[in-house]
């Protein structure tokens, strides 16, 4: 069943051409015009301005169907990279991918909270890249993502501390020459994981993420849904306690306070003796801690084990909310909040929407664990660059470098 | 900037072309191409079939624009009409509107519980149709839209009782002669609000609709959000009380439970000398009693006006979810359930979104009491009806008459 009444050919045909080369290629352009519904001549017009681009090629091989043989095109795909930027609590993760959407770079850093910002991001992007040996013309662009919510047009993370202020996206494109954007860490890994699962567009697929807070993302016939301003997907903000604490969002009892990662290591410290059983040290970052916690739990410790329960409760209640209001038939768990324990949420989540699904007498909802939750987002971000510049003007804002 | 990083031509194109003539015609051809991204050629084809199809006409005006002059189109409206009936617990609702959305006929009736439903349904819609004196061959379909969740596919109401097994959509085509489609009632509402108030299409445009039960719809880009079974928006059963009663979709402590019509009657019977201080019998339905209800808690009753501001706050926590999710920027209240107290609802919402959206320091949200609650679920049927007719096998699956 077809679940839109209506579409349109916008400029952002070009990078949903390049999705499907990139997912279904090699591919020619008689099934290009099938798969779109974007008639022959705009299909020739679109691949023909990508070949000039070099973003795709012609395999050389052809298909015989009796007719005119079919040429058959695939990603070129040392034609472009994209980077991206994970902003973490104390981390700073930088992946470089290929337009197929594989990571050929990454890197993890310490946050140094006495330097710059802009310059520890800048010397991050330029190590890696230098790295790599990328020449600077076929870098696409640098994604930074961080928690939302997110000033996508002004370039501005609004719950980063001392981020506030700072337009980001012009500071690091005047900086290093390049297109930069900024989005959401969650909206960034649901764009991840779709590219890196090649999920077909169909799919009413949604993302859960779990790092410092809790967000998701959904993607819509093979689109992040952005909505009014690149904020959608505020799972963690959801109240389950009416008018419990107040939350940093301005509402109160949301989800994040009782179910991430700090709120477990703050009640597992109250535990007497449960920290020092475990080597939770007084100064350890709640992120260290919580892996720690986790990976108590899975090895069976039974204190260790109540707090990953009821946290996974807390967000099976989650993912049942995303699956009513979406009417998901896919959710992936995504992030670092997943890295260790992820299996635990899980199973919690499958039982959950299998026994509560508004949905379940009609369809199953699929729930996966990311093959790599740590970095979904930042791959994520270089695919949202990636989409950016194959479609100029579509996607996020991208800062034209001031330089 | 846009919401979606791409978008593609289908045969849905053709309602998209319908949608953008009906809500900004007179339009020419060159707007056409412009507002929709689609080639010349595209364009010109498929208003060569509306032309035929008599779905639009040329108004005779031209714009002189230095160049050829452009012929201006506009919807047909009486080319075809669609028709709406909305299931309540205990009503019928049927409307008939044209091209254009306008209604030409509303009929109300009793749900008689002895008598068979697709004799009901059936006897309403030649009744209404009849009595407007339409030709048969101009009635696009007829479109039921009831509480759901409702297999779109097999055409069952999953949650009426008594309506679980039966294919409601073919025993009514096979009846009557006409392509008869099932959906969501709230879902229709979205569609029927979207229509009426002719939105942007760059909208993200939600709808809350409260009848017996809570639920909700989401239009983006100009096209419902569907999911993966025409089952999204199930906002009413989002959990509001952690393992609180259990609910008939499968979950507990379910908002509708709480928030409701039902709920607030049933509390307002165990309050000692209120129900005949209001005037509300023993054998009064729900919803006329909620309408006696909400009416004295507009004339200022102590008591009524604290269950209903109860019903406001849970209500309002729901469309903060909704607002939270989506990013939406337009918020509409519509339903029977509004349609005495909502201006009620509408200022508690628009109190918590505008304390406790995560977006609010970026753009509002519009909230909106619908003109015409109790009916906006039936036009929206009769919208989708008309959408699915004019782009044949997009939107909802349209039962072929078996006759």
């Amino acid at each position: 069943m077809a679940r839109r009444e209506s579409a349109a050919a916008g400029p952002g045909s070009r990078a949903l051409v390049v999705d499907l080369i990139r997912s279904s290629g090699p591919i020619s352009r008689v099934e290009l015009v099938k798969a779109t519904g974007l008639t022959q001549p705009t299909i020739s017009n679109i691949v023909r301005r990508l070949l000039d681009d070099g973003v795709v090629r012609e395999t050389g091989d052809t298909v015989a169907t009796g007719g005119k043989p079919r040429t058959l095109l695939v990603i070129n795909s040392r034609s472009a990279y994209g980077v991206g930027i994970r902003v973490g609590a104390d981390t700073l993760t930088c992946v470089v991918t290929d337009t197929r959407g594989g990571t050929i770079g990454r890197e993890l850093i310490a946050v140094s909270p006495a330097e710059d910002v802009v310059t520890q991001l800048s010397d991050l992007y330029l190590h890696v890249t230098g790295g790599l040996g990328l020449a600077p013309q076929s870098v696409a662009g640098l994604a930074v993502v961080a928690p939302g919510p997110v000033d996508v047009a002004r370039g501005r993370f609004l719950a980063l501390p001392g981020f506030g202020h700072l337009d980001l996206r012009r500071a690091l494109s005047a900086r290093l020459g390049v297109p930069v954007l900024v989005d959401g860490d969650a909206a960034a890994a649901a764009v991840g994981e779709f590219w890196g699962r090649q999920v077909s567009r169909d799919r009413t697929f949604g993302c859960l993420y779990m790092n410092s807070g809790i967000g998701s993302g959904v993607v819509l016939d093979g689109a992040l849904h952005r909505g009014a301003s690149s904020n959608a997907g505020e799972i963690g903000h959801v109240s389950v306690v009416r008018e419990g604490d107040p939350c940093r969002c301005g509402n109160r009892g949301c989800l994040e306070l009782y179910a991430a990662p700090a709120a477990l290591v703050s009640r597992a410290r109250t535990i007497t003796g449960l920290a020092d059983r475990l080597g939770i040290r007084a100064d350890d970052p709640d992120a260290r801690a919580f892996d720690v916690l986790a990976r108590a739990a899975i090895y069976g410790d039974d204190q260790a084990r109540v707090l990953v329960d009821e946290s996974a409760a807390l967000l099976a209640d989650g993912a049942l909310t995303l699956a009513n209001l979406w009417d998901l038939d896919t959710l992936v768990l995504a992030g670092p909040g997943f890295a260790v324990a992820g299996s635990l949420y899980v199973s919690e989540i499958r039982r959950r929407l299998g026994e509560r699904a508004v949905s379940r007498r009609i369809h199953a909802v699929q729930v996966d664990l990311s093959s790599n939750p740590r970095d979904s987002a930042a791959i994520g971000g270089a695919a949202l660059v990636l989409q950016g510049s194959v479609a100029p003007g579509h996607g996020p804002q991208v800062a034209v470098p001031q330089t």
